[in-house]
């Protein structure tokens, strides 16, 4: 049996022990399948959550934001964050109400997150959440001049203490409902996919449309 | 011009105010059209957020867990939670990488939540929860029995302290790249949609697929 991925007491389920992934790859796997993240910290007392988008490297969690957010200048502050990634894969119908579920992998992460202020640090880091949300864009278009690297606040995690929960599959019934049950269940399967890229209206006309755009609406 | 949503400092954007919605009806469209919320509370004095279902009736939200959960046992003790959802409809190409982005729609609701512990009430919280997750299942599956009633925790949190921020349209770009730039610039719209149903194993092969999950199919 592998390692689990964390041990500590916040990273460790109390509830649905089986839905456990124990694997780092299936960490990696979320993290890399989903768009944003929900970022949670604590401010003022009360409980932050604010989506934002982030990138991979290792098992380094970098993300991103201006430097005039408050919340973003919390979380810099070295305080504990917690960033959480979803993905939800279908609804699971069942013949009782109380078994219906969704099928789902998630992935918490626990840690202090850290500004990155080393201006090359911070282009690796910027470049990592390009490479995540618009791969290819990091070659294609016009690069960040210091002015603006100035202005963007990014921060990074460490992966190392972080749970990942996945459901998957059929959906789960009582004997009795199995028996003597009538209605349907089963799983309706939930997907996300890209439309046709609209250009901005100041592209001219004749200008093609990147592969690299092109290559994310046929999977 | 309409009253704001709420006037809290928590829930008064301090980042991007022309991405704020400030109308009750932005913020039922979110929470309608989303399937998923990211609860956030703070837990040992650290930020936990975790993925939940959720449905709204007017002005409140339920949610629901098993009473096993330690997460939720902290949510219905009365303290401040914040419950996030999220609607990811585009990336945002720009020329310049900086003005790279997302078009979205986000709701961020501060309060304490509650837990329902009447039965009538609680019944209510898991229908309004089920109509918004599995519209029709109320109707067609087993009901939820007095067993199952008692072990799963209904909360509720009022809608009053809440903000929308909405990002649409066009990417953004510089004078200087409108003017000299030649990357591609657009939005790549994001789509969920459902899947071709998978009846359980269970369910015997001539049994239709219920109108409320095929309707779904085909929006």
């Amino acid at each position: 049996m592998p390692a689990p991925l964390s041990s500590t007491t916040r990273s460790t389920l109390t509830r649905k022990k089986n839905r456990a992934a124990l694997d780092r790859a299936d960490l990696h796997g979320v993290l890399d399948e989903a768009l944003i993240c929900h970022v949670g910290l604590v401010l003022n007392g009360s409980p932050v959550v604010l989506p934002t988008g982030y990138g991979r490297d290792g098992d380094t969690l970098y993300f991103h934001g201006s430097t005039g957010s408050g919340n973003l200048r919390a979380a810099a502050a070295h305080v504990d964050v917690c960033v959480t990634v979803t993905i939800l894969d279908g609804i699971v119908y069942a013949r009782s109400l109380n078994n219906h579920s969704m099928n789902y992998r998630s992935a918490v992460v626990h840690g202090r997150a850290r500004a990155v202020t080393e201006a090359e640090e911070k282009l690796h880091g910027l470049r990592t959440i390009t490479d995540h949300l618009t791969p290819g864009s990091w070659e294609h278009a016009r690069e960040v001049n210091s002015k603006e690297l100035a202005a963007v606040a990014v921060l990074t995690l460490d992966l190392t203490e972080a749970s990942v929960k996945i459901r998957s599959g059929d959906p789960s019934d009582e004997p009795e409902d199995l028996a003597e049950g009538t209605a349907w269940a089963g799983v309706l399967p939930l997907r996300t996919s890209f439309g046709e890229p609209t250009p901005a209206p100041y592209v001219p006309g004749e200008t093609p449309i990147p592969d690299h755009v092109v290559a994310r609406t046929h999977p």
